[in-house]
């Protein structure tokens, strides 16, 4: 990518409002160039909205369809309505504002994240994204500007408790979603009736392929490879793929007094030598492609007897569904030869829920790097190891993400932390990037 | 050991009785030695005891101290009775019967075993040690026979809730262990009440080191190894020691989507290569010491989360508690190695319980043996890696202990079985063995 020469104070006129302007690779001046958030509000913000959902302790609960995440809402509904953006519900609950363009025949730039969180969670988590879209906003109408295209504002409604509210807004969201018990305790219909949705007309929420021009979404690592490399902006080459498996053991539970050594079929032994296979395989070819076993339940489980039975949680993510089946095939090979060593009997069963990977857009891709170097900051292509309602707009819309470097690697917990500096550069690498977008 | 030669059908006339004899590998032919157990009494008698406690599945559920074993001793003390072993219970509720010897200068010869199973056992752990008793008695009894030394039948009482009869009779049972809640629901002082003991009167439970001549067991194996070896007798050596050791290792809980192979401190990963690391050790060493890896727990135990904390119960036993410490300490070594290579923590912190090997008497296992010869019998010199009462006697007098083949190495279980002609080989053991060293 060519990085653009900055022309200090350089003004330039376009509709009435004077700005400062930045020459493109091809010596162009771009109109809204060199606008910045406001770094001390995006902070303050943050820590506004920390205190929906927290408890004595300073523990944060802003579990969907709660209390805190009623409230968390309505504070939020009230910024976005002092910022022009007219808010309103979806039936999925999803929060939609609406910022007018100079031309109302182009489709909208949508951006955007969600405030709910996971029980005892972080501050940055989704709520970086929507306070971060809202200073779009803010920006924009401080400087009196108007984009070309329309721009929405999209609090996606109970993302952690699996994507719901993007899932309604692209017509996923199916009966049987409706009737599984949400982290709150209600059932998921319920839930969506405490934040005013409308479960009974979900078909009124879905945005249908080519209703948006672009939906992007700033969002922090949630893992560590930004901060361990000295990198500012991650830009999301794709969601991975998720692929869930149940492992179960079977061999003999046996005295473990009276049962010799060499007469065991110990299925626990067997698990270790599974579980150093399996990170084995996934380090054996090149890629960001990772695999886990995260569950583990041994049978009977006491100090005297062989484990007779031993069932395992595998989980495989990558951005090549391929390349997933290809590491599970090599991981049953594997298995194959355990089994037959070990004198056990392994069996795969693939879980019913898994994702399928999301691309992000090329040229949304490109924006945000543009959109970032221009800013001085150093960037890196990466895949998004989670979920995130982006994958979900993938199927109706091009998606761009950004990512900001996430403390220690560490989320979905209290300890999870973005620096002041990491917010700001993300959130301004959202506005070039929306600016990029609407000059097409 | 030498291969005595046997005289069919030979006579010698002692105390009044006709009796067939052997010759010694001396030449010299012994009273009572051909003396045999009535195999369909010892079948018919542990069909029916297997009666008591017994559900309508045909389970067993004979718990020390519920009415099954309640009742199963009131008919184990009525044939006592019809034996002439005029029974009584001691303060600790094991049951006693007396023959008279020839000399009442001698101390008693004491066998036995226990009657009381774990929930859903099987017939013949304990119960063959008892029947097999009361059959020698009854054998000598039929052939009016009197042996010099008396006799003492002894049916232990709660062996299988950690040996509380014979820790009783040996002077262990402390205060602590008469509060500890037994499986049958009841404080254990009340389940000795409930079965006639005296718990606050434990003290004239107590044998004195000398008080018996001897204390002999017949036992099934609870292992394969007679079985896989076609021996019909084993002797034991000695009743193993056991330690049981807790392992924490930690690491740290990361998102399994997020967090790239490379930066992962994954304590499962860390805790399967220390199973491995055990089972190695444990088999590089020549002996019939077991190292087993029975418990395992991961957390916090999700698909999507690398796991953090990982607690693994290990167990080492052997004949040699010095072979023991050993062996924790080569395993100690490899978790240390295990823990940087992984960039986790392990600790290792031993349970207050553990017990201390019990070795049998090396002239018992020496008349066991030559009395299975005699018969025909293949034997071999082996461990118990099962507790027995037995090691608490040992503290007290010189053990002897004999095993016959479990099917399929299975105790513990309604699939426990022994064959009517093991349960005779190793009754008629029995008697031989008694008489043996009744000859001393």
């Amino acid at each position: 990518m060519k990085r653009r020469k900055f022309i200090k104070n350089a003004t330039l006129t376009g509709l009435g409002i004077t700005t400062f302007g930045l020459l493109g690779s091809n010596g162009k001046m771009f109109y809204g160039d060199n606008l910045t958030v406001n770094r001390q509000r995006i902070e303050d913000r943050i820590k506004e909205l920390a205190k929906f959902g927290q408890d004595e302790n300073g523990h944060g609960y802003r579990v969907a369809y709660t209390k805190g995440d009623i409230e968390g809402r309505a504070w939020f509904m009230q910024l976005m309505k002092n910022a022009g953006l007219n808010p309103s519900i979806d039936s999925g609950g999803n929060i939609i504002g609406n910022r007018k363009g100079k031309k109302p025949s182009l489709k909208p730039i949508a951006f955007g994240s969600h405030i709910d969180m996971v029980p005892d969670g972080g501050n940055y988590d989704g709520t970086l994204g929507c306070l971060s879209a809202l200073e779009v906003i803010e920006v924009l109408n401080e400087n009196k500007m108007v984009t070309e295209h329309p721009l929405e504002v999209i609090i996606f409604a109970n993302e952690e408790g699996g994507l719901i509210g993007s899932q309604a807004m692209v017509g996923q969201l199916t009966d049987d979603g409706l009737k599984q018990i949400s982290q709150s305790g209600l059932v998921m219909a319920e839930g969506i009736k405490a934040i005013g949705g409308k479960p009974a007309d979900l078909q009124s929420a879905i945005r249908k392929k080519g209703d948006l021009h672009a939906f992007l979404e700033l969002h922090i690592e949630q893992g560590g490879i930004l901060e361990n490399e000295g990198l500012q902006i991650g830009i999301v080459e794709g969601i991975v793929g998720i692929l869930d498996c149940q492992i179960a053991i079977e061999g003999f539970a046996n005295h473990a007094g009276t049962t010799p050594m060499k007469l065991r079929k110990d299925a626990l032994l067997a698990a270790s030598k599974l579980i150093i296979a399996v990170n084995e395989v996934i380090n054996s070819v090149p890629g960001s492609q990772v695999g886990t076993v995260g569950k583990i339940n041994a049978l009977p489980g006491a100090y005297n007897v062989v484990p007779g039975e031993v069932t395992l949680g595998l989980e495989i993510r990558d951005l090549s569904w391929e390349k997933i089946e290809m590491l599970l095939n090599e991981i049953e090979k594997r298995a194959t030869s355990i089994a037959t060593e070990s004198k056990t009997k392994i069996s795969f069963v693939r879980e019913a829920s898994f994702s399928k990977p999301a691309l992000t857009d090329k040229s949304l891709q490109q924006k945000i790097n543009e959109s970032a170097l221009s800013l001085g900051l150093k960037t890196k292509l990466m895949q998004s190891g989670a979920g995130h309602d982006s994958q979900q707009m993938a199927t109706i819309t091009p998606i761009g993400m950004i990512f900001v470097p996430s403390v220690g690697g560490i989320s979905h917990s209290p300890n999870e932390f973005t620096t002041a500096e990491d917010m700001t550069n993300g959130a301004n690498v959202l506005l070039k990037t929306i600016m990029s977008v609407d000059r097409e």
